[in-house]
């Protein structure tokens, strides 16, 4: 038994290395990392986190506090029985928010430590399907420049991607397309390139929106409209002829199983961080093969990595442009497109603690 | 313009008189108060609340201050712009859990201030159909015994109740059908009796005890199943033969909009303090009534017997058992099985703050 002895949750507020701007949330400066840290009653540990794009950090942090309150003593190994104490003693409140980030940090740590305790690599504990991911750069550049938008592209390029995101959503649609043009024409006619609107549109001005792109032979469109209209995305996935991915705003399995029952996703997106942890996760990941669909990601690409290695349904792995690689041990490996799971204990991630630490509060 | 001087925050925790308990949440020994008090220039003040069931509360108290940050100089005034500021600026974290609690405080602070700031009760200001609203004793009382059920009822009844609420979902059904039927017996025939299963059940087996009650003629049974079940409910709602309340656990107006138009619900249920505040449940109970559907409320009865006092597709207002009135000036008034929407300006609501201090931390 793996009696949990201490869960150490801490606050850090991270400056972005470049401003940048999607549709909805705006200019985005810093993003806030919450983490926490599980010991066992062996001196085992494991390590969680989640990200905000700013707000609703502090909300994270007294969540985790009264998670410690209420998980001290518990066998850390019966995760999937602890997570689900956990859900119903937060429901009322929770089941959304803040709650559930909280709760992804929690889990991930759970599940990092029993990986550790096993001397096993998480992909490989979770599945061990193959190491090998195929992943893209996200971009989060809706107020790049085409310049700045080609410049980062060329970064990308010779940092290893052979797949990229950009945003879409501009004021006018016309922006759009031209950039996705500039775009398609810089990177050739068959490179894989995904689109993302951050929920900015209706349903049918994201289907006009999606008929306008589809001649630049897009691997998906993102987040078309708001993630509780199911039936609106369903509708751009029947009518927009463009295959949608969406999914980092949704926080629950039964969020999922209503977008994906409604046929209103091509790409289920779910975010490690955002939707209960890795529980949670691979519970989607297998709900989505029960629906003959691959799944994707969003965020946490050094956790995600193990969660895409152990299923056989994996598509694309985002790797995400918030750079919190500065502050981790051993950022992921990017070879010719693939993010390569690594075969350390746990997840392996391992902070920068002293760094994130000497961060202006 | 009503510029926003001044948002205050406060936080406590409440004993219960009495030790409640429901299916799902199990015993409840305190609930979280979490208040908010908003001043503008002229120095006019509302105030708002939201209540937990003992989890959670700082979670919301971190976000208010958030809201208090963003909603610094704004125009009280302008609600409707305001509360979708926020409902972006938080969204990512947002969108349920602890977020939508401390919006819906700060919405019913702003309601309050505005009413006030124009001399009219708030049931006035926001349609004025019928300050005299049919209410009910909302039980919670799954673990009384049924000599306990019965004083707690007559309890009731002197005090002006004329229908009353009870909670089911004990370990065997045979229970919950015998202390119905007990109540039954002691209510006679036709006296207004519903039932509470506080999502302890899946869709069959509610069913299944919706038809073993349903010969007890009750006037609904409320969440028969978890929330996100809509087409759950919908079978509940067919083949149960008892009409369905549903909603104190959904949070935006697009959860009820997906459990109305799957036809989950016979009575929609919010509560203002938990599904946005009073703008959301306005859009709620006129969402309600173009689905053709009464409404009725959880929780904060002294607030929301305004909002069903504006509109005429209100349905009973439940009148919640915490206990809150302890700390309340005013308290509801109840008069033959209906609640009275007093004349004074804004909600009247008054907090006995010196009363709330005193609470042991
Ligand atoms: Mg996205
Ligand atoms: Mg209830």
């Amino acid at each position: 038994m793996a009696t949990i002895t201490e869960i150490r949750p801490r606050y850090f507020r991270v400056p972005l290395e470049t401003v940048l701007s999607d549709s909805m949330h705006g200019t985005i400066t810093h993003f806030e990392l919450c983490t926490v840290e599980v010991v066992d009653a062996d001196g085992a540990a494991g390590v969680g986190y989640t990200v905000t794009v700013g707000r609703n950090g502090r909300a994270v942090m007294a969540t985790l506090d009264e998670i410690a309150e209420i998980a001290a003593g518990a066998d850390a190994d019966r995760i999937e029985g602890l997570w689900h104490r956990l859900w119903w003693a937060l429901h009322y409140g929770g089941r959304g928010g803040p709650t559930v980030f909280a709760l992804a940090a929690f889990d991930v740590a759970l599940w990092d430590l029993k990986a550790r305790r096993a001397g096993l690599p998480l992909w490989r504990l979770l599945g061990g399907f193959d190491p090998r991911v195929p992943c893209y750069a996200g971009g989060v550049d809706l107020d790049f420049t085409t310049e700045a938008l080609i410049a980062q592209t060329d970064a990308n390029l010779d940092r290893g991607f052979r797949a990229i995101k950009m945003k879409v959503g501009r004021p006018r649609l016309s922006e759009d397309v031209a950039r996705v043009a500039a775009m398609r024409a810089h990177l050739g006619e068959d490179f894989p390139l995904m689109v993302d609107a951050n929920m900015k549109w209706t349903a049918d001005v994201a289907i006009r929106a999606a008929r306008a792109l589809a001649p630049h032979n897009l691997v998906w469109l993102e987040e078309p409209t708001v993630p509780d209209d199911f039936a609106g995305h369903a509708r751009v996935v029947r009518e927009g002829g463009i295959p949608v991915a969406s999914g980092e705003n949704l926080r629950t399995l039964g969020d999922f199983r209503g977008l994906i029952e409604a046929g209103g996703v091509s790409y289920p997106e779910p975010d490690v961080t955002t939707c209960g942890g890795v529980t949670a996760f691979m519970k989607i990941a297998h709900l989505a093969e029960a629906f003959h669909l691959p799944v994707t990601s969003h965020g946490a690409h050094d956790v995600t990595v193990h969660l895409l290695a152990a299923v056989r349904n994996r598509s694309f792995l985002e790797v995400h442009g918030f750079g919190l690689d500065r502050f981790i041990a051993d950022p992921l490996t990017i070879e010719e497109g693939l993010a390569i799971a690594p075969e350390r204990p746990g997840h392996g991630v391992a902070f920068d603690w002293a760094a994130l630490q000497a961060l202006p509060g």
